[in-house]
């Protein structure tokens, strides 16, 4: 193939080593179904509006559909010296049906083909994503529910603050994927519009109806601005955002896993099945889902710099910088489909060390705060009650008591408003129990919050 | 002030380094205003719920008003030794209410209260940039109608493409501008949640009730789990990412400016008071505010980066790292302001050498595409016509020619189709009227678009 | 001050909304001290050349000497008018001299100008960081060497691996920081030329002699070329880029802090001096230093996205973009300075607790490997020991068993390898005593590292 | 294979999703020379420390060396079950070489392994980019001796500042060039110390002898603390700093040549071979090159950032999350390495239009700090020159002349220090001429320059 689509003006071949630098086919050809897709909904628009001859169309259709098939069955092959996808399958279409293909690329430009590409591969990836995260957040609802009672300390600083259900504590990750959902579903909407028939940059001559693209291609809005639309990618930059977000929320919680699976804490089990050992040491048994799932954070914050520095500066519309938004995108989908995948198969099957997570409740004086509420019920103020209860830590630490094993009568010499209800009062399950305000971690709580979070899944 | 607010168990007092090293008043002042605004609902419902009496929640709330006032009138001084400003303004509320200051903190924590403050601050600024965006959009709409008609070179690659109209080309900015407005206001949804009522971590034991706060403070919404309110900031890391889709927005506008003042361009002189000079060299006029705002996209990518770098992998549900949202947040948000601010007076008083910018469209063949469409228009496929205009442009050049120039005897020779029509087919003005698929430039679309959107704007 | 330094051909007055957007006299104050030293040279060198008049240097050299006495007793006043510190000083002395003053910025410009002021800041600044790092080195090696002997899980995976010294252990920072060091040496070499005399961009007509300005500002190279010169950060951004591995390597440091301070872990008590305590909780003491330093790492990183960003496809020579390089760079060097500066105070006051690390090593079967090593000894395969070592760890986790309390018997039936020699083999002293590969943790080898490191700082 | 090397305490077998997911041998078989070069470093020094036997050892090399053979003519198979080339290789010298392959891991781990596979890589790479660098700082030198004496407008702002030569313009970007050379030289003194012989994390009980090692493997240092060693990639992300700002630089460039390109700068010509066309604008002739070189910036941006990101708060020693550091390193090498070499190819081939470049000369007022400077030399401050020079250019606008068509009375109107020598003080070939200062752009210092750095190449 010596002779490029565009050679007209040019007397020289293409540099091979240009050809292997500027080629984007060894990439794009993920976006061959959808380019083709495109092309069917294009050549249909032109016949329907007289721009092609109904025969041309129809020709031009069942060869694009042939390609298709051939795609899929894995027939097709593509050339590097034909550069990207467009032209793979303009080539292919013509070398197929001849004459009538050369008219495809009528009132179109690779500018706007390649945007529609994105867009309609990005909805479904969107889409595919929506999906995997609400399957993420029933496999979050139901974890939660099998574990709503277990107690275990809520830290704060890494330290034990105070006890909290696990169930609760699963149910702030739920939140946190769900917020990531609706982000996705506000950035779909800027991602579904029609940018075909934009042209290079500035429209076309030809008597084209976009609507007519919109409604076979199943696009709610049509782009207003065909200069904005050819040089602009910011729907994808915000899905690179919010995967990064998405990201940030898996490396939270994978940090925990790591930190519940290790012999300090010892609060979980992973499944054999989703750990790995060592060459050397006999004995590890290491959590790599989840730190691999940490380290990949690293890979779509990366990716979202990248794509934010292409943007930097360019002038408009259309430059070739923007080839390089395609790896990133293909990379930030697949890691984040991947992760949130594992996860799905991976929550359901760590066994809880209940028996542990309750010890650690009863050391590091969780209930101090409960104890300092006990004076504030009592009429103290909040401050001064504060100040008791850090003294009773403080003496506790030196008299290696737990507060619940502080003898009444110590009890009263900080404070003669201590009584011998003290002890029920900050008893782990009380401590829990009591903290019923909206969102907090009561057991009555945290099963309404499940009950009403799995309707609302369901509706 | 050697006595912290939590210093119960502490022995020793805080290094003075650490204490310069941790505290935040040094920046955090800046939430004065909401710190107090949400600590005088808190009290409210305090009183309201039965938790502290009425005339202590009044006198609390008198207080507030007027530690509200001294700020305002720059009264009131802070101390870093008092960390933060929540600790600062309680100090200062005890000082002067004595007792039932020490109340105020009940039923609450620091880490729901930043939360809180954050949450009312940032709604605040959104808004405030919402309303930046409509007025730069406005400016953006007028400055389109006021050069509407004016042709000039479309460019893809840098290179000269396709006449496009000048107002069309500054359309182009306002549906960027546009999207991130509508970024911002999804964003606001998930910003305009009550945190407050979560307490430290796991909710409080009080009898409090968050829909009294949530009226009194405006809150549609109440966040569902104490554990992620006080452990996330995803609302504001996605409002980063938005900001740097702003400036990159910015950065392109600006690269376009530097441009078009060149002396290589010389499309547009930006006014006096809007440029600097040299201290060497005395001809110069430098476009340093579009150069400034280019760079400043630096700043606000960074503040992304830094951001989701500070999240990544930090276990439920505070953590100290927090604190460090804060000085990238205002610096973001101080960002972006005034570059659109300076940009909303900058760009209506920019004069436009339109003379230039035709000059600029009848070289650079420009009308290639529409010498190729006007084949196609006779009969021949996209592919041919485009083979054959590539021909005639470096026969063009070859022979220092425009497209216009060539004798309708040399046309013939390279297409026995083209007749005397080419030259008005080819005429600027024709290429730029006939450019009327929808988003297209032709001089009907573009008014017809910036009378729909002021329409729009007006509703 | 309405009129500029640059105004000749200016017609209109500089809007003052311009005036605060451009103005960099805020923060670029820092430089006055270099800025006056750089006039200084300049003055003397254009005297010396004859460019201006002996006596018109002597007055111009007093009287920035004044103007520096003042800037130190606080004595100066900046103005937002004059944009930036060199227009102020300029503006200052010849309010103060007169009509020499005007002579000052002969063969010169900001250009260059700036570019000197920045590099005699830095290498100012790069100077007292190398020197806090070796400080903070000297810190480790004090600490590993008081830590020595103490026992302790290492880790991988932060799963319990091998047994090794804490003062091991706080080797592997030592060197991590040495390498930062290192960086940083390499980095100055960059930094330490002298830019003066590039003028604007292309050097100038005036027969200045640079190398009397590298004498006098003491520079051991002169740039080469005039537009690099003035174009070119890159000796900034290799400083942001060692700053954030700096950074990185503290954050793992505090991440394991943060960790050892946990209930679970138990390993180290922070200082009271360097932790603080809840608003709520009356039991916490927060490890808030180390969360600091760990959340100060995103500010680093996010400093050096800007300065990248700023530069991408800037085209030659200095754009007023390159005054964003200022406040990144500012705050990169307050945070490493501070962070390096609080660790050196926090560390030598952690307590440990050393019988809680000698108490980890014991379960967790960090012996393993030395039981399969005594395998491999008695001739058995690594791969083949490697599996009996997991096989018998499973068996002890099934029997809840260390390895230390299998019967002898039960070892045979895994292979009669074993013998009573296995229980010294896997003694945690026996196991980290030989490692004495170079480099391992035996406590030998520790100990001469120290020795031999102790030895080359003081050389 | 269902049984891993490692898998003696497992019960389950690993997760199909997890294998996937895990894996790494997808992309470290690129690292399959440098394991197995590694491997037969390690077996010989085993052999000749009495670790394995003589036989043993030889078996292995050998075995190893038909394994190397095998690889390179593509008759390797790796398997994904075996997650890691490391893995894949022992597997496959087993199955070769039978029981003595299973000795080949003793003394070893996979954490010492990988450290010294990347490290073996990167030093080969970094020297081959050294190479590379040097050969384009070769290509910079021929191109400004070519174009030495060709003028052009120097900018500043873009906006034209004063003359410079093409050959000094091309001369800043070799001391970029150079810099970012001398960069990768320091890095390699980090990147050139041998990791083996750290194992896991602490050192090896077996009497290894690491000076053999680094003998075999041409190491310089070894690695002194054996946590540091395997916890640690800080060489590895400087390495990726130095990439982003040479891929800064470059960009920089592509910026310049994509402007020289535009119709409005024409100064330049790329040939057709390095330049590629639109599929529906007949004339265009794109800069695909450097738009793309531009682009990729953004990707070894992200590479770092990512790296960074990995990497903070991770605890010691060696942690899954490492795995992620390998994509972004193959790709930063793939790209700098593929981008320097296009340009050392497009570079030279570039045609200048000296003719458009003079003209650029004569309009923009690039002489008026010439017209100070003789101001200057008649006696006047500079800071007055300056003003009358910018009254002069105000002047000339308005009156439509360039100052070298002033008439001299005019002149004398402004300052009767004007004298007719001004026109010949003011010629661009004066202008350039007599910028002799050291590191200007005269013609003699750019000749100079050009023989000096060329010695210093050959030397």
């Amino acid at each position: 193939m010596s002779k490029k689509l565009w050679g007209g003006r040019f007397k020289e071949d293409t540099n091979s080593l240009v050809e292997n630098f500027t080629e984007s086919i060894s990439f794009d050809y993920r976006l061959a179904e959808y380019d083709i897709e495109g092309s069917i909904a294009h050549a249909k628009m032109l016949g329907e509006c007289g721009i092609i001859k109904e025969n041309e169309s129809k020709k031009i259709v069942n060869g694009l559909n042939a390609l298709l098939r051939d795609y899929k069955s894995g027939n097709l092959e593509f050339s590097t010296a034909l550069e990207d996808i467009h032209m793979n399958i303009e080539y292919l279409l013509i070398k197929r049906i001849g004459e009538a293909g050369k008219k495809l690329h009528t009132a179109r430009s690779r500018n706007d083909q390649i945007a529609l590409d994105i867009r309609l591969y990005l909805r479904d990836e969107i889409n595919k994503i929506i999906i995997l995260l609400e399957k993420f957040q029933v496999v979050l609802l139901e974890c939660a529910e099998k574990w709503q009672d277990y107690a275990m300390p809520g830290y704060t600083h890494l330290q034990r603050a105070q006890p909290v259900l696990l169930g609760h504590h699963i149910l702030s990750y739920f939140y946190k994927i769900k917020r990531d959902n609706d982000r996705l579903r506000d950035n779909l909407k800027r991602v579904n519009i029609l940018p075909l028939g934009s042209s290079a940059l500035a429209g076309t001559t030809y008597p084209i109806d976009r609507t007519v693209l919109a409604r076979l291609l199943n696009f709610p809005k049509i782009s207003d601005n065909s200069m904005d639309t050819v040089s602009d990618r910011d729907f994808l930059i915000e899905f690179a955002g919010i995967s990064a977000i998405i990201m940030m929320h898996l490396s939270r919680l994978s940090e925990e896993l790591i930190l519940w699976s290790s012999s300090e804490f010892n609060f979980i089990e992973i499944s054999d099945a989703f750990t790995t050992g060592s060459s050397i040491m006999p004995q590890k048994k290491n959590p790599d889902v989840p730190e691999l799932v940490r380290g990949k954070t690293g890979r779509v914050y990366g990716h979202l710099m990248s794509l934010l520095t292409i943007f930097k500066g360019l002038p408009m519309t259309y430059n070739r910088d923007l080839q390089e938004d395609k790896e990133p995108l293909f990379d930030i989908i697949n890691t984040v489909k991947n992760c949130i995948e594992i996860y799905i198969k991976m929550l359901p099957v760590i066994s809880i060390n209940k028996e542990n997570m309750l010890i650690a409740c009863k050391r590091g004086f969780l209930n101090a705060t409960d104890a300092a509420d006990y004076l504030v019920r009592k009429g103290l103020s909040f401050r001064e009650a504060h100040e008791i209860a850090g003294q009773l830590v403080q003496y506790s630490i030196e008299n290696k008591y737990i507060l619940d094993e502080i003898p009444i009568e110590k009890y009263k010499k900080f404070s003669n408003l201590f009584d011998k209800d003290i002890y029920s009062a900050i008893s782990i399950k009380n401590c829990i129990k009591t903290r019923t305000s909206y969102g907090g971690t009561s057991f009555n709580n945290v099963k309404k919050t499940i009950l009403r979070e799995k309707k609302k899944m369901k509706g």
